[in-house]
Parts: C-alpha cells; structure tokens; sequence
C-alpha cells in the first residue's frame, strides 16, 4: 500500500511556507528553507522571529535533508537554530552555502554540520526522493527551484523566481526544464506568491541600467547607491557603471562587506582590481571620482544611509551635490522610516532618486503574467501556492483558476495546515502545532504575549510605580508614599500631579484596614482612577507595599 | 512705501503647510487651514499632532481671517485649540462650517465663534486682503482654493484639489476662474504636492462606479464598503449602486454617521427615504438585500472593520459569501494594518477587493499631468510647493522647472520658514519658532521628547525598579532589595534571573559606603550590567533607596 505525501508550511501568522516548508514521505521528510521574519511594527523589541518547529521536535532523526533555495535571511536565518535540534544535511548552491557558512561560523556551528553542494541541473536521490534542482532568476545569484520525485507523485517547488530573460549574471529561469517536468506530469506545484497582486510583468533587472547610466553620466558630485547587503546583481550592475565613468567605488557595512567578499571569491561578483577602494583613500578623491555602496535602503535607523542622513555617521556626511540612489523596494511596514530617510537627505541638500521617481529598481519576483507563465509550464493537477500573506495567496490561487485549475484543486492554507495526498486525493488535514518564536537579545522564545502586551501598555502611556511603607506591627504608615514614573509625564513639569498623587494614596491607605493583595489593588485603583481624572491616560500602575 | 508679504508655513517636520499656513501684509494676518497630523508608528501614545502657533501668540490681534479650504480633519481639526488663543472670524463653505460646528460644540465654543459662510465665487474684502474663493474637486465636496489680491501682488492657493471632468457632485474645479486669475498675473502660486510623485492623471471618482457596478451585480450575499468617515462622494457612490440592485445600506460608527447626518442636511448627499436602515433592521434581510458603510480602511484595530475582522464586533462578523471593499488608499505608516485586516477577512472566508486587485478607490489630488496643467492655466511668477513632505515638494518644484519656472523661482521649504516678497523681490527669510505640539490623553503640549524616549526605551525591552531599604541610623540594608519589572522578562518563568538581580545587587550595597545618588547609580549600573550579560536586553535601570 501506498503511503501518504504530506505538505506542511510551517511558521506563524506570516507568509507561508517562505520560512520553512516539510515534505513528508511515510517516514521521510524533507524540509525546504529554514529563515527567519522581520517583526511586524507592534512586535515591539523583537529582533527577529523563527518558525516554531515544534511538530518536528519528535522526528528529528526522519529529516532526510535540509534544501536551501537561495541565500536570503528568509531562507536561510533560522538554520543556526535549526541545527542545534536537528543535524541534518544541508543542500545548497555555492554561493548559498558560503553565506550559510559565515552564519554556522558566527554560532561555531560550522564544523559539526554536513553541507552538500549541489548545482541547477543536479539530480540526487535522497530517501525516498529525487531530487532535481533548476536554475530560477531571483535578487540574488544561484538560485534555485527543485523537482521532487516521490512515490505519490512529482512536485515543483519554484522558490523565490521571475522570468528574466536579461539576467545580470547571464543565467535566465530554466524554461525548458520547467516545461520538460510539466510534461512528465506534475502532481503538485508550490509557486511563490510575493508579487501575484501586481499584474503585467516584472522588468528586467537590465532595465535599471539605464537609469543607472543616466545618473552616472550627469552627476556631477559624488554618487550613494544604497541597495539590499546581498543584491550582488546591483552591485555588480553599479560597478560596471562605475568603471564606464571612471568613479572609484567604495563598500561600506559589515553585511555588504562580507557579502562582496564571498560573492568575489566564489566567482559571482566579478570587479576590476582596481575599482574598489576603501572609504579613507576616497576621502582624498574628487566627489566626482567616486560611488559608495551602503545599507540602508530600508530607512533601518542603525544603518549607514540613516546615520549620514542624520549626520551620525563617523566618516561620512551627505551634502549639497551628492546623488543619492534608493535602489530596492520597500518592505512593508518600513515606508515611513524610507521616507524620512528620503526627506533628510533632501534636507541635507542631496539629489535623491527612488522608485517611483525613477527607474533605479526592480523586484526579484514573477508578476502575475509570470505566474500564468509559470502555471501553464508546470500544468500541475494540485496546486498550493506559497511564500505570501493569505491576500498573495487569494489572488494567486484565482490566477490558477483562471488557468483551468479546478477551485478545489488549489489550497490556499495558512502555516501549521497540512495537505494530505493519499491514493491520488489531496485534502486538508489537522493543523499542527506551531507559530513564532521570538528571539530578543540572547534569548530564545522567552519573550512571552504577557511580556508583549506590558511592552505595549509601556510604550503608549508609560508606568507609575507607588511605594507604600507601613510599619509591619502596627500597620501604620509612616510617610509618604514614593512615586516613581517614567514615559508618562515629564517628572519635573508635573510636580503638582505627582504631589496629588502622593496624597490620594496617603489618604485611601490611612483610611481602611486593608492588607496584602487586597490593599495593593485598592491602591492601584486609586491611582489609576486618580491619574486618569487628571490626564485621560492610563499608565501601568504598579503598588508595591513595603512593611 | 509698501510693505512687506511674507508667507509662513507653519508646524514640524511634516507636511508643508498642510495643517496651517500664515500670509501677513504689513501688520495684518490671513490663516489658511488650522488642522491636526496623525502621529507617526514612532511618536509612541501620541493621539494627535498640532501645529505649534507660538509665532502667532503675540499677533493674535493682527488675525484678519481664518479661511478653511475643505472639511477635512488635517485642514479643520486644530481649529477648536487655536481659537481659544485666537478668536479670529473663520471663513468656511456649507458643508466645511457643518463639520466645523460639530467640532466646536464638542469643544463648547460654538457660542463665542464667529462663522462666516462663504461659497465658490465669492469675492471678500478682509483688512488690506480681497479674497476670491473658487471650487476644486477633492474627495469630500465644498471644497474651495482661493485667489488673495495684496497690495504686493495676486496670490494663488489650491487647496486640496485634482482635475476631476465628471465628479459624482458635477462640479468641476473651476478651470475658468483659474485661467482668469492667470491672466490677471500671479505673483504666487502654493499648489497641493501630495501625489507629485505620481506620473499620469488622477483617475476620475466615476471610474469607481463601473466596479462597485460589477461587485453589486456578481455578489450573492452582503456587501460590505469601508471608507474614510468624510468620503461624502463614495457613500454616494454606494447608494446610487445599492439602489439599483435594491439592496438597504447600513451606516456603522459614530464619524460616518455624524458625517452623513450633516451632509444629509445641508444637501451634500442625496440617499433615498427608504435607502438607509439601521443595523438591527438589517439583520432580519437577507445577506443579498443589505450593503454596509464601515469605518476602518486604514486597519485602524478600533474600527468597525477590524473589530468585525476579529470577531469582536458586538452585532456583526464575517462570513463566508460576503464580499468586503476596501474603498481607500494606505496612508502611508498604516501599510502593515491594512493587510493584517485583509488578510483576517479572507481568513474569515470572506471575497475581500482592493486596490490594486479591483479599481475601488481612486485618489483626490492631483498628478502631475494636473500639476502641469495647473502651473500652466495659473503662471505664477513665483511658486511653493505646499502640502507634502520634502520629497513631494522637490518631485513638484521639478515639474516646475520644467514648465519654465526659474529655480530660484521656486522655494522648497520647511515648516516655519519665511518667504518674503519686499519691493517685487523674494528671499527666504529667517526661521519662527515652531514645531510639533503633542496631543495625548487631555493634555496638550506636556509629552516631551524626555516622556517619547522613554517610552520607546520601555516598548523594547520594559524596566526594571530595584528596591533597596536601608536603616537610615546605621546604613545597613535591613533586607533582599525588591525587585519590580515589567515588559522585560515574563516574572514567573524568569525566577532565577530575578534571583540573580537580587544577589547581584545586595552584594554590592553590602559592601560600600555609598550614599544618595552616588549609591543609586552604583545599583543601576549593577544591576544593567548582570542584566545585560544573562539576556543581552537593556531594560531601563531604576533603583530606589529608602532609608
């Protein structure tokens, strides 16, 4: 008898199946990325979030191998922590696995795991599986999609992927292999999800050469790009530019840094000895004679973008006759911070070019022509579309009904479902356990809803502490209360508030009988009530009985 | 000898003149606009933002107008604050004055406020000032832009506006009065800036109407509209359509509702008698007969929408066969709401439309098609760009240019800047004080920056108060310190650390002979640095030594 196929995205509320995906085989799995979220603007203090793999915790030693698509934190930031539960081989591309390499040396992983190399056109059996990996155009080089031979049937999983006919690096989507996997018959296709509300297609990463070249050929002071830390293509594309009008350039930031390292070494980025100088020799070049690269296209307030807008920056200011280029997307949740980046710099007297205001960006993902494309190489009888919040996932899954997909061949399901293929039927089965872990400062998943929640009331109204000293044999109290408050009013300017406060406690405690919890509620209620009268705000109150 | 002309934005960094701007004439003084910003996601607690008018306080006298543009909350919402500190006559059409007397009553300064009710092509003498008031289509009606005559030369101000043909209210912006005043010779142009970023034209409203047609026509059971409380027109809209496919509207939430009864009145809005009916009387139809207006477009958690998107809508919820219209655009800062609220109606199982998936929304200022053609009917000898931040008043000063104007021509400013106009010549003259004033709870003005950064130190990582008793007579600690925290750690999992604080710091008071400050710092940078190395989180330090 045939086992079950199951399909499981695992993570939380996000985008599915883009941090980590399982494919389970009988007793096989297969897990497909293991990266790491950005927390969302209410998760506040959060420095970044793992999937919860909690389902896997039992099955360790049935994880068959780690495929890792592509060199993005998305895919790739949570494997240190992975790792440490589950050491299972990793398969990834060269340059893909050395990033994953500075990553397991940070968290002196590296000796302990098995990392395979693999390379688009590679066919390897693992388990139960076969594996066929593809060449897909994405934001960064040697990206891949996979084939999955299993005894249920063929699956395509896409990865992150646009059609690019004039990549950078020379290397389009592998169309044929595509259509030649479509043609063996495919059981179920997994496409990413990111851009299916934006219609026509995605351009050409070429397309911003031109701009590019237009910037370059006109500015007359120094040039800033500030891009993504691994868009090795734009970097790439800005030094050929560079050494086209004879502009030294300067890499700045630890990430962009290392990045370029490696891409370098390994052959993905290919500069001229003599392009790239350090940003003290560029100090004694004209304005004119250099392009700095730098971090920051996100607004991300610690970054060197944010710091020279700001004049922060130890070794350099932005001034009047300096270009500046945004060349990447916004991530949701970060257009404010972009725009006052983008408004500083103004301030600071830069030229400052973004999209929309000119071609200086593309995106790394298909359109919704793509995803047609896509859908119509692969003709996949299942369909479950992923790497997307549910509204991608909608109008993805409408795309493929458009297609002929029948409605109830697509899944359009939220991380921790499972979809069950058993004799050639697909449903959706139970859900699994699962959802965000917090990671904040050393700790892992300690930061708890409570912990949040406090956070939230903190940040809207601030806290009030009241200190209440009562001699423990007579229950008198002795003196006025103390009163600590921070992040509600301004101490100094508010005395006659606090000196109200002091005496509507010192007046409830005096006249009641009330011990222990009792008595701390009554005076958080009393103040509470008293502060809110006062100020229409409602702080943390804090007791705290002293005997 | 003539006097100076001097033009004042006035507020913080944000939007130029938006919220309010200053025109003086020797000693007299027109203001245009008195309105509120929204907080951005890092003014942590803020409800809203006014201008600071300090600049103003000691010419309240000279203060010959107060004109108000249109009725939104951004050009109407301070006025209730200024007025206490500036009882000068306001200038408004119908329905701007309908809104803006909702405003004072709530505020009990209807009574001592005079009101003057002007209406396009009117044309007022006010002190040394003729005002000529001409119609501009934005997306709430009655809204008016206004020509000023000064002894130093003609004044254009837009207002809010787009070039909209066939406005569901037919009433064009007024491209005859434009022309009119063009030809007189304009010294002065101050032009709506928000959307110059955006190529091409702003899409006429009635190019909503053909979706809403096709939703109405297709839906099998309620539909649900959320818009902005003040977008008279698109409730129009709705009932025009709703009519037609004889469905009843329901109208949510307290704004909407005072909104509609207002517009109502004064004949802003023409719904049929048997149109509208309440929400219980909704519920007894069928889901096919009902339509409702909500409040919440911008994901705001205690709107209508939202509320109905988690469930904790006390009459109505979500279900599966309705079909929600998002009829708005994302203010920008609010992206991350809005697709959590989209993403909670699919999860819901409800049809959800909005932009860019479905046409239902179209902007109510202008792009730069209608920029250009706005500088060309007006050809102003000068120009400022008003209403945007930096980067759409640079995107429009660029139009400028290219229409002919000469850059030194034109004054990119900020808030607070003076551009003076003395004997036909201009400069920017020096900077009045200003800024932002805070609004939070009751109070305005008392959060300073001290009370924000706080707060932003809390909403990362919470606080720690560590309680030291010490005899006062001998300076012995008499006890464990107490340890208070919240927004840190989650207590009752977190024993040890506490534990450990506790230790850390009464080892350290055991042994020292600091006292009062001295002492407290000593616990602080104790206790941050244990804290520091056991989480690598920074929580704010207080210590609290009672003797």
């Amino acid at each position: 008898m045939a086992e079950c196929l199951r399909i499981i995205p695992l993570g939380g509320n996000g985008e599915v199946g883009k941090n980590m995906l399982a494919i389970e085989y009988g007793a096989d799995i297969l897990l497909i990325d293991v990266g790491i979220m950005f927390p969302e603007n209410d998760m506040l203090g959060i420095d970044f979030i793992i999937p919860d793999w909690q389902y896997l915790r039992d099955k360790a030693e049935r994880v068959r191998a780690i495929i890792i698509t592509h060199g993005h934190e998305d895919h790739t930031g949570a494997l240190p922590y992975l790792l440490r539960e589950i050491n299972a081989p990793v398969y990834a591309t060269r340059l893909t696995r050395g990033l994953i390499e500075l990553k397991l040396k940070a968290h002196k992983l590296l000796d302990q795991t098995v990392i395979h190399t693999i390379k688009a056109g590679d066919n390897i059996a693992v388990g139960p599986f076969r594996l066929e990996f593809f060449r897909v155009c994405h934001s960064i080089p040697d990206a891949v999609g996979v084939g999955i031979t299993t005894p249920a049937g063929l699956i395509v999983h896409t990865g992150d992927f646009k059609f690019d006919h004039t990549p950078v690096d020379g290397k389009p989507t592998d169309f044929a292999k595509l259509a030649e996997l479509g043609g063996r018959g495919v059981l179920l296709l997994l496409s990413d999800s990111t851009n299916a509300e934006r219609p026509g297609t995605t351009p050409s990463e070429r397309a911003v050469d031109a701009a590019f070249d237009q910037v370059f050929r006109d500015a007359k002071g120094r040039i800033i790009v500030a891009t993504f830390a691994s868009l090795i293509s734009r970097i790439q594309q800005v030094a050929n530019v560079a050494a086209r009008y004879h502009r030294k350039m300067v890499i700045t930031g630890h990430s962009m840094s290392e990045n370029v390292k490696i891409a370098q070494k390994l052959g993905y980025l290919n500069l001229p000895d003599d392009l790239v100088v350090k940003v003290e020799e560029a100090g004694r070049l004209l304005p004119s004679e250099t392009v700095m690269m730098v971090t920051g296209a996100q607004g991300e307030p610690a970054s060197v973008l944010a710091r020279m807008s700001t004049g922060q920056h130890r070794q350099v200011g932005v001034t009047k006759g300096d270009t500046v280029i945004l060349s990447a997307h916004a991530i949701p949740g970060n257009e404010e911070m972009i725009h006052r980046t983008i408004n500083r710099l103004f301030q600071k007297g830069a030229e400052v070019l973004y999209d929309p205001i000119a071609p200086v960006h593309v995106s790394g993902h298909a359109s919704q022509e793509e995803h047609k494309l896509m859908l119509n190489l692969v003709r996949p009888q299942y369909f479950i579309p992923i790497h997307g919040e549910l509204r991608h996932l909608k109008a993805h899954a409408r795309m493929a009904q458009q297609l002929g997909i029948p409605p109830q061949n697509s899944f359009v399901i939220e991380n921790g479902y499972v979809i069950e293929f058993d004799e050639g039927e697909a449903r959706v089965g139970e859900r699994v356990p699962g959802g965000y872990v917090y990671v904040d400062g050393s700790s892992v998943g300690d930061v708890s809803p409570e912990v949040l929640r406090d956070r939230e009331v903190l940040s809207r109204d601030g806290f009030v502490v009241a200190i209440v000293q009562r001699d423990s044999e007579t229950g008198q109290v002795q003196s006025r209360p103390e009163i600590i408050t921070r992040g509600f009013v301004f101490e100094r300017e508010a005395e006659d508030l606090i000196a109200g406060a002091e005496e509507a406690v010192l007046d409830m405690v005096k006249n009641n009988g009330l011990n222990g919890k009792a008595l701390r509620d009554k005076v958080k209620d009393t103040l509470a009530e008293y502060l809110y009268k006062q100020t229409k705000r409602r702080p943390m109150v804090i007791p705290v009985v002293l005997e």
